[in-house]
């Protein structure tokens, strides 16, 4: 993949799309057509997505909607001209009733009249950004996952829904930490300023070495970990409040748009 | 001061001005004039303002030049159409070969056919931003000055100048922290994002309690100190480099420009 890693344009994003539509990369997707927009998923079934809608707007931190199909509709146009959402991601969870019952590379046969896609906006776009600033980040450097926490802050209910935050962490020097702050918050729609800084347990991290995804972290002394709201927080909310079906991205596993991250830098 | 410093016109600012002109307000300048932009002062001998114009490009964090006078000139129109650095600033001190030797309220009979004046920007802006995002700051609540520091960090040499960087602290619960560093790098021309937070002793502060000016700080439980680079450096590069003649403002006691602290938010 690396030579399609390297193209940037939205031609490379239909390319490494239709090589993950046709099960040739079921992988993650970091450092795939960089510079790309590259998006969370949830689906439910259509009695869910109102509320599903005004989580969002009551979580735009862990959940910036991106986009959101029509009922039985699995494409999203706003994002990208040839997006199927049941082929287009390399690897889904399945969940019944709360449950994780499996974990597909498709979901065309799962596929329903009544689902609806919800696209939330993703880490991997400020990562760039921090990359390109000359940030470093450390599990990126080791080709590891990133290290992502349930914690113990409660996201805003909207009807049905309710759950704990997930948050993604990433540590660095004291300056580098401050222009992660100042490069991250000019991405508002891609979870934007981390939540916190520092001490895990003020945020109900009881372990920062055992995170629930991810590895063991590497924080090196005088550096800080920095705590960004992270899009696998529906995951979390799915699993406290048990719809009877639902499908989202398996962490790491996202839809790749044709959409530019630089298109969500706020001005 | 309570009528003028409700008006945030130039017009208020050039009451203000003219209330420090005629030694009617001769202490600190702290939330006179809301939204105008105030600023630090050094007039140097002609044979020294090419290397300060020099060094503050080279420090642009804690001398951002907002102006710079022509030699013996003592207006400053970038700034304000009536601007007198001899007479406009409430207290200034004056150094011979390094070392204070009185402090003014006027430099009328001081003023020589060879000085220049360098105005540079001053954290009464970004504090302002800070107070209308609804982010507190101890400080000023308290009815105190804020706390400044000489740090351990090299100032980058211009010339014969150098010298060690001052730091002005503030405290924060880490929401507002994360806060802080949002706004303050917005304002790039007025010291920016902070330099550091958290462990004084990694830049060189020995005991957080004893500042050079300021009081004791209050730092409470669950608070992160940040240290942001200080218009009031200059004075420990005279101090350093003991040039046979200088006048600075005296801290806190600034030059009240017409210019409004909303023109030098970065886009």
């Amino acid at each position: 993949m690396a030579t399609i890693a390297a193209n940037t344009s939205a031609n490379a994003a239909e390319t490494v799309r239709a090589h993950i539509r046709h099960g040739r990369h079921t992988t993650v997707t970091t450092g795939l057509a960089p510079g790309i927009l590259q998006a969370n998923l949830v689906i439910l079934p259509a009695d869910w997505a109102d509320e599903f809608g005004a989580f969002c707007a009551a979580n735009p931190k862990p959940c910036p909607l991106m986009a959101q199909s029509e009922a039985g509709d699995p494409t999203l146009p706003a994002l990208g001209h040839d997006i199927d959402v049941r082929t287009d991601l390399p690897r889904y969870r399945i969940f019944h009733d709360g449950v994780q019952t499996s974990e597909e590379t498709s979901i065309s046969a799962l596929w329903r009249d009544d689902l609806v896609a919800f696209a939330l906006g993703c880490s991997y776009s400020f990562e760039a950004a921090l990359l390109d600033a000359g940030v470093p980040i450390r599990h990126i450097e080791q080709g590891k996952k990133v290290c992502t926490y349930r914690t113990g802050i409660d996201t805003v209910p909207a009807g049905r829904l309710h759950g704990k935050m997930v948050v993604s962490m990433r540590n660095f020097t004291t300056p580098n930490a401050i222009r992660a702050i100042e490069i991250t918050s000019r991405f508002p729609s891609v979870h934007g300023a981390p939540i916190h800084f520092g001490d895990p347990s003020a945020i109900g991290i009881v372990d920062i070495d055992k995170p629930e995804f991810g590895g063991e972290p590497d924080i090196r002394p005088g550096e800080t970990p920095l705590f960004w709201a992270c899009g696998v927080t529906p995951q979390s909310v799915i699993e406290a409040v048990k719809p009877p079906f639902c499908i989202t991205h398996k962490a790491g596993h996202m839809l790749i748009t044709d959409r530019l991250n630089e298109e969500f830098r706020a001005s």
